[in-house]
């Protein structure tokens, strides 16, 4: 699971729905939203996951920290991406082979300082100002060592399929079942 | 190089700023971003790169097709991320093995369908909607084989030293020369 923290409404709208598709997109089964309501991003996610399949989760509005406190308290780990933290390379092996649920926390640009103190492991990606939205989908590349690249989504009426020159995309029409119709353009 | 296109003023203000700071994090040398300008996003990074060091470079303007032909004509090939590519495992080993330059194309929500027939690669990063900046990362470590995450850039007043628990900055006072202060705190 994600959470996101400190997003600003409507400032931060675009970078969260990037965080939420980066989440789903990597293998993350859902994202929690700290401290803040914003429908439009939920409905452009679960926009997202109707088209294009699986059943990733959009939640909004708990405090930062009691997700934090009860993902422990129910015995999963969370891992912190800052840019202060220990480089991914050093950690990766361990987190990797640890077999508790993981709570990826990514930040804006301020984080509260207690986090530091409570996640499991504060984890950096490259110890440079990134972005949130890279530093959450090169963990989770990292993470999964790439498996995740070719995932395939249940249902959805949506599937890419791959093209060298264009646009291919195989379209399910809402009312029928399981017809997908073929479009696109050849460039 | 990196090539940003279908920036919108100022609905991507945040989004190109990400773009172009992971851009410098994960080693491209300089982004152009094409039909626009957008004075906040070039201040934005130049004061990364002042603060943070390297001599990563941000040009607002040109239109994206002359920035395209002009990189192919002097010999680059030209790679567009875009959903509907061929898969990234299948196209790194080729790209990574070709000496030509390379311009890395990331676009917003539309892209123009020459785009697509103008590229050497339409390539895709997992085949779902993502987001322009987490195409870029990956594609980059993938690229650089993550040989980029602890990188060093050269000059820059603030240095980050790695913590288990906590922010541990070297800063470098502006009028003085290579003295870096310590700071941070610990969680």
């Amino acid at each position: 699971m994600v959470l996101r923290i400190g997003h600003r409404v409507p400032r931060d709208e675009r970078v969260t729905t990037h965080v939420c598709l980066t989440a789903r997109a990597f293998g993350a089964d859902k994202v929690v939203i700290a401290d803040a309501v914003d429908p439009q991003i939920k409905e452009t996610v679960e926009d997202v996951v109707e088209r294009f399949g699986g059943d990733f989760k959009v939640e909004m509005g708990p405090p930062w920290k009691t997700v934090v406190e009860e993902w422990l308290a129910a015995g999963g780990e969370v891992i912190h991406l800052t840019m202060y933290g220990m480089p991914l390379p050093a950690l990766i092996g361990k987190i990797r082979r640890s077999e508790r649920d993981k709570l990826i926390v990514v930040g804006s640009e301020k984080v509260p300082g207690e986090l530091f103190k409570l996640s499991t492991y504060n984890v950096s990606v490259t110890s440079q100002p990134i972005s949130e939205v890279s530093a959450l989908a090169v963990f989770l590349d990292w993470l999964f060592k790439g498996s995740e690249l070719p995932k395939r989504f249940e249902g959805g009426r949506i599937r890419i399929i791959p093209s060298d020159r264009g646009k291919n995309v195989l379209r399910e029409p809402r009312s029928s079942s399981r017809r997908l119709k073929k479009e696109g353009f050849r460039a």
